[in-house]
């Protein structure tokens, strides 16, 4: 057996490693002992787990070991090390949503997702930091700290899925689940330059995950490469319609797409951007040429003037979630101040405002539908902007006025939120000054199989995913 | 040819009328100028009509005498008068949803369910009276007259299809369309001793409707029979789901249940019901064993609670529907009192209770699913109360405090528009003081056909259809 150091193993793709687990070469506890020693290491430093299960992983990964040995390797995720965000119910083990309110609560049972895990045979590390409730975007959390961004740790990890983001990030397990909301997923996969998946509403079952607005959340993986973003998917999907293709790793890499068509959006998505950014997109959108692509302008009309109003529906779903389990406004203190803000804004709108929204919502859906008509995909930025400094408050992008990073950070992302489209953030540069860029795909309803076909094309024929943030 | 009288070809049936003119033994000149003559003695003494077409309607009376003695029947309804509730766009015909906001508003296009009573070859009448945006119950309309009950002048018709109700209960054409947002089809029906039927939601369109509440808006005939009814929705029904049948009059008749089971609700329906429509309600449910139907208990456990939490729903969506049309709150004061008041609140109502409702009404609609998994149809009263007098804005059920009029009038019919399950209004007795009482039958999703054979296994058992007001 090969001696591989602590982050020869750390940085394994998932696949590599289920391949060399089954060829003996690996053991499951080689593989947990590396990300334990890792996040010993460096996890408080960039606040990245809240609870770590480090007796218990051990265990589970003997188990693991002796079951892979004996030839009964359950999936490709049978030993190998993950997190959870801490708004994924798990059975005995306590679950904050980030909050105070929740400090203490520990679930009588597993949410459905950390349930698939266990059966796919996945090993849980631990439960990672987010926005308070995940509901913010840049990961700064008044009760636990913020979850900092690997790249330079003075900057936000962006969020709400911060910790889950920094340990796949840096070698602290082999991929994460998060929750995305409003780009909660993509926005830190874009900041801290991994691979992020918001899945299509509802093939990933919320059941047992803290709610933010309810028909906005989607549960998705966080891994370093699309390939490893596809097995986390593939344990945890639920039922696709009929005559859709259900994603698996293994067809991806066979099934490469020849020739497809990427939509680039006229509007909306290429106001106000970091001309790094931009000019990194465009650079992906000649490599996707290269690879067969044909890019054609898509319009999407309504969206300046839809996505903001539709932001409503999402303040007021979490406003009732949080009344109706008697926390807002009885134990308004225990908020975080921005948090807190929400609610009460949430508590103010009025219905006839959330039914602007719904109509808003409606524009924005029928804007996709047409382009995605068209095209198999669009292409944008993730965020206008890389990650800013922890603590800043306004932006400026192009300049232009000043604006609230954290409207910035949503920007790009929200839209497919309102629509429940798959959408894929990808690493595709760096900035000068060394801060990840992300890209973003939007695919069409139940369409992650093209979709990640055509992330992964793109991610073989270039070299972003395989930098890795130097620790010290 | 035989001669018959006005009354006699005024209440034929539209099964008889259609056969009496495919035999050339009646004309639709006949049959429109019988109508006429009714709504010239009747209409305004009793407020049903705002526009009577009498000119257009001899010429298509002529034009379908012709075609038909050709043997050129469309369908039943070829050459068969009826009315359309003012709500229903009408090209080039001023449609004024009982308001003076839209008093000269002339639509530059048809409603989709005139144009197929058009395309079905019956002829329009005219535009009948409701209650103002058909948002009230009572039929009482500030602008243009309330419309009264035939069997009692001083007596409200009910609403909103006040007038629809009323033209049809005197002879004033053979049917009518209406809307039922809260029980504005079922409740006139049951007032004024006909039949009201409001289908399952979104199975007839509602494009060119004046909306109230858009997820509780129905479009659904008033009819003098089930029979008829069944004629009217044939000819306004849009596509039924594979696998369910489509109502037709014609396998009604042949098609009688043998066995079937009819839901007896423990909960909520018999709440606070007067007790001759209570002892009305239960000798159906005699008849309806002695033609073979089993009466099983249904509990229905949340609606008491639920379905009061539930009517924020309509009264965000009517508030949105004219805040963004721009009538309120500019035109505040062309607004009767009541509906004024309706929007006021719904303009306030914020939006977390507007989802406390969506959370109510899943409540609401599970106990029903629950229920119709058990039997073929829910009966119940379709009012608690018979018509009371014009102005009476309380009233006591049962020696209990005074509850208002509005309320307790809604209190049986709200809970199907919750649902979108189809409900039918029968005539099913009389008051010591001669006031009709109808009964509601509540049927499965889609499941119009086999709701309105039960409904005619009843009718014709029973002779309170042939019963009609005399007018003086």
């Amino acid at each position: 057996m090969a001696s591989r150091s602590e982050s020869e193993l750390a940085f394994l793709s998932i696949e590599q490693a289920a391949r060399l687990l089954r060829r003996k070469e690996i053991s499951p506890v080689e593989l947990v002992n590396a990300a334990l020693a890792r996040i010993e290491r460096w996890s408080q430093g960039l606040n990245v787990f809240l609870t770590v299960l480090a007796d218990q992983a051990r265990r589970q990964a003997k188990r693991a070991e002796r079951e892979i040995r004996r030839g009964n390797a359950r999936s490709a995720l049978h030993g190998i090390p993950v997190s959870l965000k801490d708004n994924f119910w798990t059975r005995g083990i306590r679950t904050t949503a980030g909050s105070k309110i929740l400090a203490d609560f520990v679930p009588q049972k597993d949410s459905d997702v950390a349930a698939a895990l266990a059966r796919a045979g996945a090993i849980l590390l631990g439960k990672t930091n987010l926005h308070e409730f995940a509901y913010g975007i840049t990961g700064e959390n008044p009760h636990y700290g913020s979850s900092r961004n690997p790249w330079a740790p003075d900057r936000i990890s962006g969020g709400s899925s911060g910790g889950s983001t920094v340990a796949v990030a840096t070698g602290m397990g082999f991929a994460s689940l998060g929750t995305d909301t409003g780009g909660s997923i993509r926005i830190p996969a874009a900041l801290c330059g991994i691979v992020g998946l918001k899945p299509t509403y509802g093939l990933v079952s919320n059941e047992g995950v803290v709610p933010l607005g309810v028909s906005f959340d989607h549960v998705g993986p966080l891994a370093r490469g699309v390939g490893d973003a596809c097995i986390m998917l593939e344990a945890i999907a639920g039922k696709y319609p009929r005559g859709t293709m259900r994603p698996s790793h293994r067809p991806l890499r066979k099934n490469r797409p020849r020739r497809f068509r990427l939509g680039w959006p006229k509007d909306f998505f290429f106001e106000r951007v970091n001309p790094e950014i931009q000019a990194a997109i465009e650079a992906a959108a000649k490599k996707f040429q290269s690879l067969g692509a044909r890019i054609e302008e898509v319009p999407l009309p309504h969206l300046t003037d839809s996505v903001d109003r539709a932001s409503n529906l999402v303040v007021a779903e979490a406003s009732f979630y949080h009344e109706s389990q008697g926390y807002y406004p009885s134990r308004s203190e225990d908020y975080g101040d921005d948090v807190r803000g929400h609610l009460e804004w949430g508590h103010k709108l009025r219905a006839v405002e959330y039914l602007g929204g719904i109509e808003a919502r409606r524009l924005v859906q029928a804007d996709f539908d047409a382009a995605l008509s068209e095209v198999d995909a669009i292409l944008a930025p993730t965020s206008p902007i890389p990650a800013p400094p922890i603590g800043e408050r306004q932006v400026r992008v192009e300049g232009e006025r000043e604006t609230a990073v954290r409207a910035e950070l949503l920007r790009m992302t929200r839209p497919s939120n309102l629509t429940g489209l798959p959408a894929i953030s990808i690493p595709c540069g760096f900035t000068s000054d060394g801060m990840p860029i992300g890209m973003q795909l939007i695919g069409k309803r139940w369409g992650e199989a093209p979709l990640l076909a055509i992330a992964l094309a793109y991610e073989e024929a270039t070299e972003w995913h395989n930098h890795h943030p130097a620790l010290s």
